[in-house]
């Protein structure tokens, strides 16, 4: 395949609303008093429950697996490092376009970021995708 | 809060149950056929469905947020590469351990991977952890 059909740049936006929170907790049984518990997260200095960062994984996940110009792809690696914290119905614009493309082995690896809605970046990171 | 707290091994037995996938589905919103339709599935080289990589990064959600010694802790970066497919119902061996500490900043990185019941590496990766 002509890899140069992933190189421009992508945006979606992704909304983390309690659905998808709910959904994330159910995947990962993770009740964290942070995500959890109110007074918890505010003793820790946030002002409400901190949603999970891997939630934006899940959401890079949808960008490999839906908005890329082919469906045959599979995620090789990826990273990711939070910056500001999310928050529950914080809808997060995400941007992405190709760092690398290697021909031979046939991946591209994109680079990405999420902001808020106050132009922040809560996240940033890369995927390798590989060509099935 | 003195970091030698985690410097242990850990081990915990996940399994990709349907429950599991269908949270991970509704999370995401990703119905790529490669996870959701066996024939594309097969067309591509695999026995069934691949599940999604990304159901993974939920499990080190739930490492960091269940398992460690202090639930006083937040994730701040993470890596991951996926070695080998993972299926539904296969119960996945995780291991983690810590491979550096850094007391100045109050921040841990650990070293992690999956292992199916073949004893395959399906992913590694890191988790770098801060204290709250």
């Amino acid at each position: 395949m002509d890899l140069s059909i992933f190189d421009r740049e992508y945006h979606h936006q992704f909304e983390v609303t309690p659905a998808v929170y709910n959904a994330f907790q159910q995947c990962s049984g993770d009740f964290n008093p942070l995500h959890t518990q109110e007074e918890f997260a505010k003793s820790k200095g946030f002002n409400e429950c901190v949603m999970y960062g891997n939630i934006l994984n899940g959401f890079v996940s949808y960008f490999v697996g839906m908005l890329l110009p082919t469906q045959d792809v599979i995620i090789h690696s990826q990273d990711i490092a939070y910056k500001n914290p999310v928050f529950m119905n914080d809808k997060l614009d995400f941007t992405a376009k190709v760092e690398d493309i290697s021909e031979a082995v046939q991946a591209v690896i994109f680079k990405f970021a999420f902001r808020n809605e106050s132009g922040k970046v809560v996240a940033k990171g890369h995927v390798q995708i590989g060509v099935l």
